[in-house]
């Protein structure tokens, strides 16, 4: 038995994780090659790459790819890893091109990541092995995912419960607003676990509480809710509840939504809960809801009838992990005009800044001698059930 | 034999340690299992903490505690980690507080370390098993000491040698005037060995040299250290010689004291050599005398009439130690009216930019292939003996 | 089989090398104790310490050395490590001195390393044991090289071949005008093949790529060639070709030289192609040519009629590289009357900061899971060849 598997026995049931799954380098690398690199991962949305040609980066540990916009208007992504010596193809963090151009020796790539042209090696030289490598690629309500594994996990499951929830708030048609990076000094498991329990809410983050029943234990909230989802249902909308992730069926990707209501007297996420940006998708009046979907091991989103939020959590080291935020808005609604980017953004500025600080200092705090895992909560049920999947999928001999 | 004892092994005698005991982060670690998570240390005055909730935070590599005084006027230290997930539950430097309530989930223990509520983590829940851990703690003369170990060493001749010596100088009544901490990107053995000698006092601290006859030899300033002496007692006045450090009795914790003279024309620690505060303790007059203390492997105190000065130092990585300096005046001395921080700081300031330097020198070449221990010198014996003890300590079987 | 060993093995031939030897600390190590502490290394120019006493610092991972000129007008290279607890003796990067004196504990030093007088150290002790080493140094063509080896390669064919080359542009009667250094995010053989092909000229330095012939492959610039040579013949200097680097005579250092073309219409390495300083050497007029030279595992100079550039390539981690540029002049000129300090560098700083990018860029995709080793072409045939000794010194039996 390998000195993982061995600490995954040691584990406590219950209990948050052993000290080592947060810290261990060793377990860092297994975590991206077990988890990241076998899972779906949403890289962002549609909406960043329009026309032809158009691309941005999303880089990931070590791993880099580029989401481009093929000539056959495609989006294809490709490892941004040059296959004469390695350099990084795309520097810069987006763009657009005709082709992608190595910038040390001008390799030349199609868009779809066909080696194009090598200059000067020689009349033998046969370009068609050295394509950029070609990853899986989905778009799912102008969301794109990607996986790294050669044998993904089925995306159709995901696909249905996205279309009947994200789909109603209009996604496809959305627009990117604004994006942020905030980084945690922490493993992105505690990124993760804090994004998968709001019984941090009440004392970490007043500004949220103020007005997601999200803060309070289901059975205190059950009456707001199902108000909230009659308002909705009498739109023509219904919020599917979908399991509690990350629970996928055999073969599929992880993948859970659920149905929340705002407190009386707002109807959003905003700093005085009024409406930030015009309605979107289906949505012709406020329904005091929201939802909430989680696809794979660290995307996950939030839809309000007025917004919609993406969380990626992207591990950079053992100990570091960026939290990638992003707002979106219908895509006809104007800045300046129908929305103004300060009060859009501003609660979820606010609650990620919050985030950070506890984060780091739950990682300082991980780090000591004295820490022994405590108890998980009632209201913690769902970061529970994301370490027993961590710890199930960790242990799973490495397949693809 | 594992990869540390045969290091011990192999360390030549009578020399400096071999370079893995100044650089290799195994070693790192397991000098803080064995030195300073078993010995005494001091963490700093308590005048720091007058009241009652006055906390503050003391930090070690991954350690931290929080210094906390109760509602029943006791002083404790509480391991600074929660018992749910592991956050900080302290994460500024000191405050003031009722109860500590950690940030995270607002799980709230009182000032004695117990967990007094855990909201809504259900009807079973028994909150008595999650209280903060506590370690030892012991105030002397002022100053508080904690040590980590279950068994700690006794402090008895301790405590009966610093009432004897700081004792005197009224260190009990007196209050921090001033902090500072000085980074020194070494090892904190090279920072303890460059304290515990001063035979680079001639060529690298010339302020301090100017007044403190600790720059020669014991020989050459005989004299000068029994006229003082005769001065003091006269006041009724006598510090103890106690030993060289580090040998205390068997089952004791590590002290010595020792008495040292200013040269004529000075009377204490000073630029100019001249009083910067009133006068402490049972001291009615200046002797021209100064005394020297050290408990345990990292706490180093020197005591004039009219101010004191703490030393600790705080290692942070293999090659990062913090040192913190503290100054001590009479407690109700008045600042700007009985001293001015600028004077009073002046010469430890200089003196410690200094170390600082030669320190983070001293690393850089002991990181060399180059590096060979050389021979301690007749000034350096004391710096001599703490590695000799260091050794032992290190091979000795891991008891708590 | 150790790991290194395996790895050698599975190194497909003439590709870039794999990942691991671009990124493992284990393998980094192990390439200063092979390469750079077994070879010939130049550290600068000797006009850097005209006068009896001046010293400069060179330092490589975690080795630094003293070049210091002594009071027999000898250059000498000394470790900067004091034999008593290992500081290093000399702090600043350059300066005279009559002796070097440890600011420590003020060991001292003659300017030969043998150590002259320990203060205070007892009358039983013997000085004689504890100079600082020495290493060997050889001065050729107002270049110094060191070896750290007990037995350094042979300098005898280097020496003559310097002679021939970097001789004829008055190397030795040269001065620094000019030194930069730029820090490069990547493994020292990622910096050492960038400089060793000019593949990448084209793409990446347009500057260089505007007057420089080589960017071209040799075949498409021969008749160029011819005719500089030839207008070199005119003035009595002729060139040596000396194989390409790394081909060496048994038991002597590697070393080539090589004579390459300017474009009509430029004359020398510079924003325009045309002059920057004064003819140096046997120069009596310009030939439309200039001089590669490459010594060693890490140090490479260019010649030009009126100016001269050395390059030292100076590893520092795994992942972290200096290389620190020397730009040369005629030992009379003056700056601000015979050349600008800022049109003399500009080519070079423009092309270093280029290579800084590129190699930084270079080593994040190396980095990558999906890093394959892909195929040298033919103008990177030197870089090849510098793969291959590498390989080879690398798997050698640790002779010195």
């Amino acid at each position: 038995m390998d000195r993982i598997a061995s600490l995954i026995e040691r584990q406590p049931k219950g209990s948050a994780l052993l000290q080592e799954f947060y810290s261990d380098p060793e377990i860092f690398r297994r975590d991206i090659d077990r988890i990241h690199l076998r899972h779906w991962l949403c890289v962002g949305h549609e909406s960043r790459i329009p026309k032809k040609g158009d691309w941005f980066r999303f880089d990931l540990a070590e791993e880099s790819i580029i989401l481009v916009r093929g000539r056959d208007d495609e989006v294809r992504a490709l490892v941004n890893v040059c296959r004469h010596r390695g350099s990084r193809v795309c520097y810069e963090e987006s763009g657009n091109a005709r082709m992608l151009v190595c910038p040390y020796h001008a390799w030349t790539y199609d868009l779809d990541g066909r080696l194009r042209s090598a200059r000067r090696m020689g009349a033998d030289f046969d370009a068609s092995p050295h394509a950029l490598p070609q990853i899986h690629l989905r778009i799912l309500e102008g969301l794109i995912f990607v996986c790294f594994a050669e044998n993904p996990p089925g995306l159709e499951d995901t696909k249905r419960m996205l279309r009947a929830s994200l789909g109603r708030y209009g996604w496809s048609n959305a627009r990117v607003a604004h994006r942020q990076t905030y980084t945690v000094d922490a493993n992105w498991k505690l990124a993760t676990e804090n994004y998968q329990e709001c019984y941090h809410c009440t004392p970490a983050h007043p500004e949220f509480s103020r007005w997601h029943a999200t803060e309070k234990p289901d059975e205190e909230v059950a009456e707001l809710r199902a108000a909230a989802a009659e308002r909705a249902r009498a739109m023509g909308i219904e919020i599917p509840y979908v399991a509690d992730w990350p629970y996928g069926a055999p073969g599929q990707e992880m993948a859970d939504s659920s149905y929340d209501a705002t407190y009386p007297g707002s109807v959003t996420g905003s700093e005085d809960g009024q409406p930030v940006a015009p309605l979107m998708g289906d949505f012709s009046d406020y329904d005091g809801g929201f939802c909430y979907v989680d696809v794979g091991p660290s995307s996950f989103f939030l839809a309000y009838p007025d917004h919609g939020m993406v969380y990626l959590f992207i591990p950079r080291t053992a100990q570091r992990t960026d939290m990638e935020i992003v707002w979106l808005v219908r895509e006809t609604a104007r800045e300046g005009v129908d929305y103004e980017r300060a009060k859009l953004t501003w609660l979820w500025d606010v609650t990620s800044v919050a985030d950070k600080l506890i984060i780091d200092q739950n990682q300082q705090g991980v780090n000591s001698r004295y820490y022994r895992p405590g108890p998980y909560g009632p209201m913690e049920s769902q970061t529970r059930s994301f370490s027993e999947w961590y710890l199930k999928e960790l242990s799973a001999a490495p397949t693809s």
